[in-house]
C-alpha cells in the first residue's frame, strides 16, 4: 500500500491521510514528492486524474482525497473504528470533518500551513469567524473529553486527523485560544506520530511562494 | 426528520442531500429557507452552529453538510447502499464525491446553480480545466455504466447527489460536452425526484445576486 504525500512542511491534505494510517499501525510505503515540481506531476499523472495529493494505492484501488481516503482506511482495515462508536457522536464527528473538508478558507488562504515557521500575520474578518468557529469545536469537545481520552472525541478518530492541521497552524501564527481549546492543542502537539512528522518537515528547506505568509516573528 | 434547504434555483448543497433522501423513499419534512435573509438565520441559529444549509435534524442527531448528511443516511437508514457493494467502486465513488465536496473552485464561483436562468459566461482558465475533469469523469462512468442503471455507478449512489448540481450549471451555461458526457445528462434531466426540484426552483423568484452571473441568452 502506497500512500503518496506532499512536503511535510506544507501539505495539511497529506498529513490528515497520513496520520490516521500512522496512528492506525497500518503498514505502508510513503511516497513523498515535492509539491508542484516537474516530478510531481509526471510521478501523479499515472497514478491519480486529479494530480493531487494525498492519494492511496492498494493494489488494485486507487483512492485520492484526503476524506475519502480516510473513510477507505476506515471501512477495509478498522472495521469502522475510525469514527466514534455512538450514533449522535458520529453524526457530529462527521458534520465537523465534512465542515473541515468543504470550508474555512479564509484561515485555510490567510494560514498556510507551515510547521517550520514562527510568524505574525494581518487577518481579515473571515479569518477570525473562522478561528472563532475553531475555538468553539475544539472547547466544545474538550468540555465533554479532555479527561476521557484527550482527542475531539476521546479516542483519536478521523475528526482528528482533519482538525490537526489547524492546530499547527494556530502554532505557527501563534493565535491565542481559550483555555478549554488550549486542552486539544496540548494533546496534539504531545503526540509521537506528529512529532515524527514535524521533525521531518522543520528539516525541509524547499520552498513554495504562495504558502509562505506572514511576517517572521 | 427535518432537512433545512435553501432557495431550490440556487442551493446546490440543499440540492444534493434533498435528492439523496428522495431518491432513498425517505420521508422527511422539508424545510425551505430563503438564502441570506434575516428569516435564515435567525431560524438556523438554534439548529446548526454553522448556520449553513442543508442540516438534518433526526431526533436527538444533528448533521449538517451535504456529505456529513448522505454519509449519516447511508448509515442509519440505507444499510451502506447508498455507495456501490464493491470496494474498487466504492472506492473511487468516495474519491469523486470528495473531490467535488472539496474542489472544482473556478467552476462553483463562476457558474453559480441557477436552474431557472439561461446564460452564457466567460470561462477562466481553471474553470475550463475544471469542465474537462467534469467531462472525464462523465465520460469514463458512462462508458462502464450507462447500460447498466445509467447514473455514475449503474444504480443511484452519493456519487450521483454531489454531480447533479454541476448537471444544472452544465444546462443553464449551455456547455457542449462529449456524447459520452451526454449520455449522464440525459440520464440525470430524467430523473423524476430532480424534475420536481427543477419545477419548484424555477418558480422562486427571490434573487441572490452573488449567484447571477453571465448574459443572458
Amino acid at each position: 500500500m502506497k500512500l503518496y504525500i506532499g512536503n511535510k512542511n506544507y501539505s495539511t491534505w497529506s498529513l490528515r491521510a497520513w496520520i490516521l494510517m500512522e496512528k492506525s499501525g497500518i503498514s505502508f510505503e510513503e511516497v513523498k514528492l515535492q509539491l508542484d515540481t516537474p516530478q510531481f506531476y509526471a510521478t501523479l499523472k499515472s497514478v491519480t486524474p486529479t494530480q493531487k495529493v494525498p492519494c492511496l494505492v492498494d493494489g488494485e484501488v486507487t483512492v485520492w482525497d484526503s476524506l475519502a481516503i480516510c473513510e477507505y482506511i476506515n471501512d477495509i482495515y478498522l472495521s469502522g473504528k475510525a469514527w466514534p462508536a455512538h450514533k449522535a457522536e458520529k453524526a457530529l464527528a462527521r458534520s465537523l470533518a465534512a465542515e473541515m473538508h468543504s470550508g474555512f478558507m479564509a484561515l485555510r488562504n490567510e494560514m498556510p500551513m507551515n510547521v517550520r515557521a514562527a510568524r505574525r500575520v494581518q487577518l481579515s474578518e473571515n479569518a477570525q469567524k473562522d478561528l472563532e468557529r475553531i475555538d468553539q469545536i475544539f472547547a466544545q469537545q474538550m468540555n465533554e473529553f479532555a479527561d476521557r481520552g484527550g482527542w475531539l472525541f476521546g479516542a483519536f478518530s478521523i475528526a482528528d486527523a482533519m482538525y490537526i492541521p489547524v492546530v499547527l497552524r494556530l502554532m505557527t501564527y501563534q493565535i491565542p485560544v481559550s483555555a478549554a481549546a488550549q486542552k486539544y492543542i496540548d494533546h496534539v502537539m504531545a503526540c509521537e506520530a506528529l512529532q515524527a512528522w514535524l521533525n521531518e518537515g522543520k528539516q525541509e528547506s524547499e520552498i513554495v511562494e504562495q504558502d509562505e505568509a506572514g511576517e517572521p516573528v
